[in-house]
């Protein structure tokens, strides 16, 4: 079983609209929800990939409705608002405030389910109230590898803590770094293993087994939320089974690429993931 | 008691973003809820005129919490979301789907309202699942004076059931009749009497009893949202205690102008209300 955490899940809402202007009044057409969040859309594309998979983290009274293996808290979780016209426009709410009680019960739940875990995964930001440190914490006490996407100051904290293999972007390791990162020698200082993800260039793993590059298949046009997540959950499958590391970032690319195919994140284009499984090309150093 | 009624009340959000762009991502820096909805807003302006006042209408689950005295409903009531960075952008959900049920318990809580009511004031948009006819059926069976402020085809048919006034702005008075109005003489033709709002050229009252024009008496600039419901509360207010037509005319005016410069829809400027209160000069004909 492959467990994910999202500490700051939140519910995904997107209005359709005619036409967006700025400082005008918009009838929406057409009102959508669903949960959200990094850990909550890996658990999906592992769920698709029949992968068994338990997903955790927080989540306030409405959205807990829908997450039930979520540790509730009295705040209601943020919400994402995506308006969508010609082009999506995204506001993002700041996470709900977590007291100390609901972190101690998100530390039991945990416990509880990384003791029947191959891997854990851990996504995304995390809400007030945590310490900078609550992913380290995480990693300390997780008894199986852990992977770790997450940004800023949890990020910096979180590879102090030693995670099987962290997954920046590009524009987290320049905020990481405090500049343009070189690749791959800037992932192989960090001292973890590294994912870096590069948009349409592809991928850059560096492991202390060595570093291999790869490019997608195609150059795909579409939605690229949610191919950072199916990308994840890639990394996480391949560590649960041990597959060797080509192989993990092989299927990275190529799982990506499908996610940028489907028009929901969480959600892949399955025909164009069997097409490019084969097709992704990985080359070394 | 003045008693208002928003069958299709709605959650208000505002978001403060630093500026908004089309197609981009945006952090939320603030997050503010409050209920609103046009009969909301008139209830809140006769409270803060010392007014007693009782609000009542339909409210899902997490809106219901926020008013008591509404007819709980299964769905979630809509939201409103504003945008603010230099302008403000609004984005309207479509309202909840009503039931049968649900709309019987309306009538029975209407009814008892009603009886220990001197005016009742019927506000806003109808949602989805009642009848275009509800506001004449409220109308019909009010044993007191109703006042119609709505839109579109619940206002063409609520004029039928003889309101005690109506109060459109000129963008629903064109919609009703099919054309530009000409003013007052489509009051007239109404059949019913009319208090129609001009923005900064004030308003025209229209009655068997004769015709009233009034402007603003300075050049107010500000929150334009909410004047309308100041003006429909002003107007209860002097249905209920009998007043002469120019009085409560005058005073609509004043208590509107005095709403434009206030920033939340709701609240008037006290200050400014008691300033105009002596100064708005109304004609005959």
């Amino acid at each position: 079983m492959i467990v994910t955490v999202t500490l700051n899940a939140a519910l995904d809402v997107t209005y359709r609209v005619d036409a967006l202007a700025p400082g005008a009044t918009h009838r929406v057409t057409d009102v959508r929800t669903r949960p959200g969040g990094k850990g909550v859309n890996v658990a999906a594309v592992l769920t698709q990939l029949g992968e068994p998979v338990t997903s955790t983290g927080f989540a306030g009274p409405e959205l807990g409705a829908r997450l039930p293996g979520f540790v509730p808290i009295a705040a209601e979780s943020r919400r994402t608002v995506t308006v969508v016209a010609h082009e999506a426009t995204v506001f993002t709410e700041p996470g709900p405030l977590i007291g100390d009680g609901e972190w101690r019960a998100l530390l039991t739940r945990f416990d509880r389910l990384a003791a029947q875990a191959r891997v854990v995964v851990l996504s995304g930001s995390l809400p007030p109230g945590l310490p900078d440190e609550a992913y380290a914490r995480l990693i300390e006490r997780c008894p199986v590898p852990v992977v770790l996407d997450t940004d800023g100051t949890a990020l910096r904290h979180g590879i102090t803590a030693g995670p099987a293999l962290v997954k920046p972007n590009v524009d987290e390791l320049t905020r990481l770094l405090g500049r343009k990162p070189d690749l791959p020698a800037d992932c192989v200082s960090l001292g973890v293993p590294v994912a870096a993800t590069l948009g349409a260039q592809g991928a850059v793993l560096a492991t202390p087994d060595g570093v291999w590059r790869a490019r997608p298949p195609a150059a795909v046009v579409g939605n690229p939320t949610g191919a950072g997540d199916a990308f994840t959950a890639a990394l996480a499958r391949g560590v649960a089974q041990q597959r060797p590391w080509p192989e993990v970032l092989a299927d990275a690319v190529a799982l990506s690429a499908a996610a940028v195919l489907s028009p929901v994140a969480g959600v892949y284009d399955a025909a164009a993931y069997q097409e490019f499984a084969g097709q992704v090309r990985v080359e070394e150093g």
